[in-house]
Formats: structure tokens, sequence, C-alpha cells
């Protein structure tokens, strides 16, 4: 695993929700490429591991997504063969910290260490990634329930949008974006990401300090 | 080399050149903190190798910038002892595709294949980081010429403002910033960066399609 590379607004709840800014300044209109971020490697945990609450952050939110795996070095992909180069996927948990502050890149918001729990991948098979059903749970508690059918760009197009400009290596992890409206967690709580037919990624929020 | 994380606006050129627009719409004021993005492994090259010009791209900026690779892991460093914390420097081509529009994520502009050339790492020692002449070359004509003083986070400051939320393991790369009127390269330019006491990153930007 080398990179790891989200969407923005790429759920239709989400981006709803933010369609009435889109139409202001600065931009005047909604953006008509996909808005990508990164998620660098001090973000990477597995399932089971603590998650540190940063110094001064009092709750994160819990960003329930599906982490695409690839499979094979992918370059100007079609998106009619996009899902062949999909090795499987895996249940992630894209945490955030909440801001309202949409123009700057989010790296303070979401490249802390620990902020990207990454669940076992199941193999692609005959998995089918567009109608997977994802929940987000905090201490068990269903916070948030949501599709992959609501999303703007399905998967395969969102690999050939995005390798065609930006080489995908075997291994790399492509998260599909985040439902409106995710539960948040404080020090203390159990985060679950699970969709259905892949599996789940559970993280301890630990506060700083605090024995692992 | 895990990570790339290079920091926007920090020649004092550059932030000049953008101020005006800093106090207008949306922000209405200057970014207080460093304003961070990510050079992805697929954007890593080395000195000498070939760089392919993006299909629909006519020319690139060439981003002469200081590069400063990371000894060990680094977690909320103090500012007086964040040098320890370098193994060494290296001329960094932190190439972009030249664009107008500042307010999202330069993903498509930055972060293309091979569009962050690494040159070789010279270790610290006791080199000061913080009057170095950086020059950029196209075809090995000076095309402009700076120095690190020009810095408005100093190295030492940045690497304390970055750890301070993000932990910079050994290997990682810190690019300073890219001062401003960088020169431009087409289809079959020799790109060069070159810093004084450092080194220089050489590499040629090939067509698509045209032979290695």
């Amino acid at each position: 695993m080398k990179t790891v590379v989200g969407c923005l607004l790429n759920f239709r709840g989400a981006w709803t929700a933010m369609e009435p800014a889109m139409h202001q300044e600065p931009h005047f209109k909604p953006p008509r490429h996909p808005v990508l971020y990164l998620k660098p490697p001090n973000t990477w945990r597995r399932d089971g591991d603590d998650v540190v609450l940063p110094a001064g952050v009092q709750e994160v939110e819990v960003g329930a997504t599906l982490g695409v795996v690839m499979g094979a070095s992918a370059s100007r992909v079609a998106e009619a063969d996009a899902l062949s180069f999909v090795a499987g996927y895996a249940a992630v948990n894209d945490v955030t910290v909440p801001h309202t502050a949409i123009l700057r890149p989010p790296i303070k918001q979401k490249c802390r260490d620990g902020f990207c729990p990454i669940g076992p991948m199941v193999p692609r098979g005959a998995l089918q990634p567009d109608a997977l059903i994802l929940r987000a749970y905090v201490n068990g508690v269903l916070g948030a329930e949501h599709t992959t059918a609501e999303l703007m760009r399905p998967v395969a197009q969102l690999i050939a949008q995005i390798t065609d400009f930006m080489t995908l290596e075997a291994g790399d992890v492509l998260l599909v974006g985040v439902p409106e409206n995710m539960p948040r967690a404080r020090a203390g709580d159990l985060m679950t990401v699970d969709i259905e037919g892949v599996g789940r990624v559970n993280n301890t929020l630990r506060a700083q300090g605090d024995a692992p």
C-alpha cells in the first residue's frame, strides 16, 4: 500500500448539503471533476488498533467508506474495464475532525496520525460494489446507514476518472466518499464501520496519554 | 520514503503575489497555519529519470524547492530541536501544471505521474538550511534564482508546525515551498533544480508516446 486517495462530495446527500455553497463565491458552480484528497501513511491503522484523539480535539467524525484495493497498475483505464483492476474491498473509517471551512485542503482535519483505519480486504470475487450497505456505529449504536447506490460517481467511474491523470498501483486504496451526517466519537468510544458483504473495522478512540 | 509533504505560499514573494486575494472572499484573511499538500508515490522520480508530459498539458512549471529528509520519527517537535531530526537535504523539482484556480486541492496540478523528481540526499552535517541558493534551469538556461532566506517559515519552524499534528517518519520528505515566477518547460526540455551545497536534480520532460 503506497497511496490512499479519497473523493469528497461523492455521496448524493453530502453533495446536496454543500450544493448551495457551490453556487456562491468563489467557484460559482459545482466542481466538474472529483475533488480528491490523500490519506498519508501516518494515518494508516488496522482493525483493532487504537486511534489516539489528537490534543485539543474533543470529537471526531466516524467516516464510513468503502475502500477499493487496486490489484494491478492502472493508468487511463476505461470505465468498462475498471473493476478488473480491483483486487478487493475493505471497510474503512475515514476519521475526520469536524470542520466547516471547506476551501483549504483538509490536511489538518483528515491527515492526523491514525485517522485512516482500514479493515481486512475481501477479494473482489463476484462482489458488485454499487449497492453495498455501509453502517457507522459508536459503541455499538447505529449512527448512520447508507448504500453505495447513493454514489454520484460509482466505483468504476471513479477509477476511470482518477487513473486518467494519476497511476494507481497494486495495493493502493481508493476511498469512494463519506456520506453526510456521520456520527461522532469521543475519547473512550468504540468506532465501527461495517459494510455488508465486505466486513468491518473496529477501533477505540483513546485519549492522549491513556495507556494503550 | 513514505510521505512527501509540501507547503504552499512559503516564499515571501509567492505569499506577496497572492496576498491581495487572501483578503477577499472566501477567506477574508491570510492563512494562519501552513497550507500543505502531498506528493504521492506515483509522482516520485530520481535524478536522470524522464518525466512524461501528461496528455493535454502543454507546459509545466519547474518548481525549485529544498527537500528536507527526516532522519527520525518526529511528533510534536520543538522548533529548537527540529533540525536534529533531519537526516539530510535534497534538491527537488516540485513539478506543477500552471493554474490560476487556487481554492481546490491542487491534486490534478501537482500529483501527476512523475511530478516529483528528488535528487540524491546530502547528509545534514553542518549544513544550515536557511540561506541556501536555489536555482531553476530549463535547458541549462537560468530561469529563476532564490534563497531559502526568503522563507516565511524557516525549516525548523516548518518541522515544528507540521509535526504538531502529523508524525513524520525517517525518510519522509518535507518540501519547504516553491518561489514565485518559476520557469516553464515543454516537451523535450531538460529541467534542472540546483541548490548550492546540496546538489541538483536533472530530468528531461518527454512527450507522451516518445521512446524513453
